[in-house]
């Protein structure tokens, strides 16, 4: 808690490239003034762009990175080029301990790829799980993991995404006992896969750990707020997040379609617009951007492509509340107090 | 073509049980004059129920099954009264030939147990599987398979959902060619699971398949139009559908919540409301209701538990127009003709 965050921000990821970014940090360091800010990126293109955010230039340090990793970069050649680029520098800043956490807008896979190479997996944790946020019925966002980092998983995997993802939701949403559920196909006992059924045993069985294990969730009640972490193995939660953004979008699409096709809808829309614009604001995929590679050596997060400079921000503060708490130190200890651990 | 279709309807499933199947049944028998109907079900409840629909009265036949499967039976109570169930009794005149197709509100995973041992899967196919339809920007529906039949697939069984799905869209979306994705993690060659990578193989290379492959399909694409098919193994289906319905209600739910936090705001929804309502309309599940099991010796479609008597209605046509396309043997046909047969 003592020490601000340093935090190493790769300047070039992103779709809209450096300016967006350099704005979003801009807003996070406003925002936050003990942060402690690493620009890593090409120097001759950021020390310009720079001169527009004459308060931030003062607050920034400058690592030269000359290249770039390009989202359409397989993953063979990021990886040739990691460590000259800017993802790889910023990671390495946090692998050397000279920063707490390193945020990208840029290509996930060879984020996450060079991510686990450089930084490893934390001393009893096999795999890293990347966990996102996203808007619920209920107070809070809920945590989704893993989302993408692990096609196919075990018991030992899942059970670990879900005391990760509860560190994360203690850390993020302020909770103290997470409600976890575990996706699957229906609630009933005999439901799913073996992995899913011997992981719902094992978090049932297990002692002393800082969650409330709610048993199956289904695909229909990932938005009600019922749950505070939801844990699944990286194909099927990537398949639930995509699928709940893309039918936020087509709901809304729709809407849009039926408050243009009349000139009598045109006006109720003008007039409830204040109602619609609270909407838009609650599903703004920018309000809750920043998901999280947990159970790494390092802190690393990963801003949707796609993000505004407000979204850039809300990733930089989630690294630094994430610095802050020192969740890998509770994600350790949650681990180590677990009495009934599952078997490896 | 030539023989009216002959339907065997379970008249006790359903959320809302008899009264509201009745009221479907009769809005089906309506609409299409030539269906010849069969209830089944407790004849001592369906006759006096009857007596509100003195039209349709003269056009069914009943057949007394003294059981109910309700949809709190595990499946082993369910198949052990299977044979005087109101289920298992309208699948069995399928399989007798009486009946060309059954349909149920009723309990799904007995519905699709029952199914699969009393009809047996079609020669040829492996595994039956459980299609159904959504909405899209597009003009059509969408068929998805497999939503909840198959917790695990392999290659074989993904080829052959996806010579089915495209029979089914064919049948009930009128397309001669239709647009199939495989469900995936992204769209790059290299992302998902073997057997998703040989399953796009084995499509990519076959010939004189009556459909146009179109790769990888992602979450956030599936409501877009531009797929007409998406083929995925049974848990990712049932996980991708579910979150897609649970999703559209939670985006609805807010609107609501948003239209009615002010007085402004409720005034502009009265007004704009012919609007909103063609968008509960394309959103409402009745108009999309009917999940057909594929692949087995016979039809059998799924009601929507919560359906209303137009969904109800609209699960009868859809297994009219199956009968009568005699969408078996399409499935057949379309597997023998395929030249370049996937490894077994």
């Amino acid at each position: 808690m003592a020490e601000a965050p340093r935090l190493a921000i790769d300047a070039m990821g992103g779709d809209d490239g450096l300016t967006t970014m350099l704005a979003g940090v801009a807003i996070a360091a406003a925002s936050d003034p003990e942060l402690a800010l690493t620009l890593v990126g090409q120097e001759k293109f950021v020390y310009p762009a720079l001169e527009s955010y004459p308060a931030l230039k003062s607050r920034v340090s400058i690592v030269d990175a000359p290249d770039i990793i390009r989202g359409e970069d397989g993953l063979k050649s990021a990886i040739r080029i990691s460590k000259t680029s800017s993802i790889g520098m910023a990671i390495d800043l946090v692998k050397q301990g000279k920063c707490g956490a390193a945020i990208s807008g840029g290509n996930t896979a060879a984020l996450m790829s060079i991510a686990k190479l450089m930084l490893k997996t934390m001393p009893g944790i096999d795999r890293p799980a990347l966990a996102a946020l996203t808007p619920t019925l209920g107070d809070n966002d809920v945590v989704i993991l893993d989302v993408g980092a692990n096609t196919e998983c075990d018991m030992r995997n899942l059970f670990e995404f879900a005391v990760m993802g509860a560190a994360y939701a203690r850390t993020i949403l302020g909770l103290e006992r997470p409600r976890v559920g575990l996706l699957n196909i229906g609630t009933e006992a005999q439901k799913g896969t073996d992995v899913i059924r011997d992981t719902a045993a094992a978090l049932t069985n297990a002692d002393n750990l800082a969650l409330n294990f709610c048993g199956y969730v289904e695909g229909h009640k990932l938005s009600r707020g019922d749950f505070d972490v939801i844990v699944c193995d990286g194909f099927s939660g990537n398949i639930a997040l995509k699928t709940l953004e893309g039918t936020a979008r087509f709901v809304t699409d729709l809407l849009k379609r039926a408050f243009t096709s009349s000139i009598r809808s045109k006006f109720g829309f003008l007039i409830s617009r204040p109602a619609t614009e609270l909407l838009r604001h609650h599903l703004d995929p920018n309000n809750h951007n920043g998901g999280v590679f947990l159970g790494l050596n390092g802190i690393v997060v990963k801003s949707h492509g796609s993000a505004d400079a407000k979204g850039i921000a809300n990733a930089i503060a989630v690294a630094a509340r994430l610095v802050r708490a020192d969740i890998a130190r509770k994600i350790a200890d949650d681990l180590a107090n677990n009495s009934m651990k599952p078997a490896t």
